[in-house]
């Protein structure tokens, strides 16, 4: 690898231009002198494995069913492959304190924003939108690439 | 299985009482004459493999350097070994009406809630969450056994 080509740690944060750029798997971000491509061909792989969330937590409206924002939502997943993995839950601990009134969390996980990209604009997406959003009392949504610091054993 | 046991189908929200309660995994909820025992058999492996996810969302205080907030949790994670996996990540997209000013999102998962009350009160956990406390400007929590509607599938 060229000496140029500055690579921090992995998982990183690091200032650049005004706001925090998280360094994702290594990836170099300067690239002086012929250093890069290398840099890319090396980290191209684990770049690939980097998820991309996309987080939301809600309080339903009063009334909603939430039975049904399931169902439509496992419609969803089976009409959407892009979808790589969809899991929620409800808080069971109701510390008002703690949760703001929020209940619910859903996190969708791709493999790529550019996937998340592609689910945004899906017309199958944009129509569950539609019924989901009707339900929603408030919410926050956030949209991330995953960063580990601890994965999960391997099933034995 | 006793025929009198109610068994509803795995994942599916069930009114009862005057809440929706969440049939984690085909848990019978219904005891009508000897079935629970042999339900309950049956879905001990399965319950057991139910997780338990602590989620944090935060606007962190201005000045805060959010590397040192990630150095400390690493160090938690190495210390406390009842944390099964950790990701986070900072919000990318800055729709600022859907963040409504959130930036970070941190999901430990737990094998169980009683794996998740030991490490809270774990002294390791308390130390470190007093510092993480005084970073905060404003936060979410929410606490919730996991419900997988899609799984990723399996590494190849």
């Amino acid at each position: 690898m060229n000496n140029n080509t500055h690579t921090p740690h992995r998982g990183q944060l690091e200032w650049s231009g005004g706001a925090y750029k998280y360094i994702a798997l290594g990836l170099s971000v300067l690239d002086i002198g012929g250093g890069r491509a290398a840099a890319e061909l090396v980290d191209q792989k684990a770049m690939a494995a980097a998820e991309f969330k996309h987080l939301v937590i809600i309080k339903f409206k009063e009334g909603v069913v939430v039975d049904d924002i399931i169902k439509g939502m496992e419609k969803l997943v089976s009409q959407i492959p892009l979808i790589k993995s969809l899991e929620w839950g409800q808080d069971s601990e109701g510390h008002e304190m703690l949760t703001q009134g929020f209940t619910h969390a859903f996190t969708l996980t791709f493999s790529s924003k550019e996937d998340y990209g592609a689910y945004e604009a899906h017309p199958d997406h944009l129509e569950y939108a539609a019924v989901f959003s009707a339900s929603i009392e408030k919410c926050v949504v956030l949209n991330f690439p995953t960063i580990p610091l601890k994965q999960p054993a391997p099933a034995t």
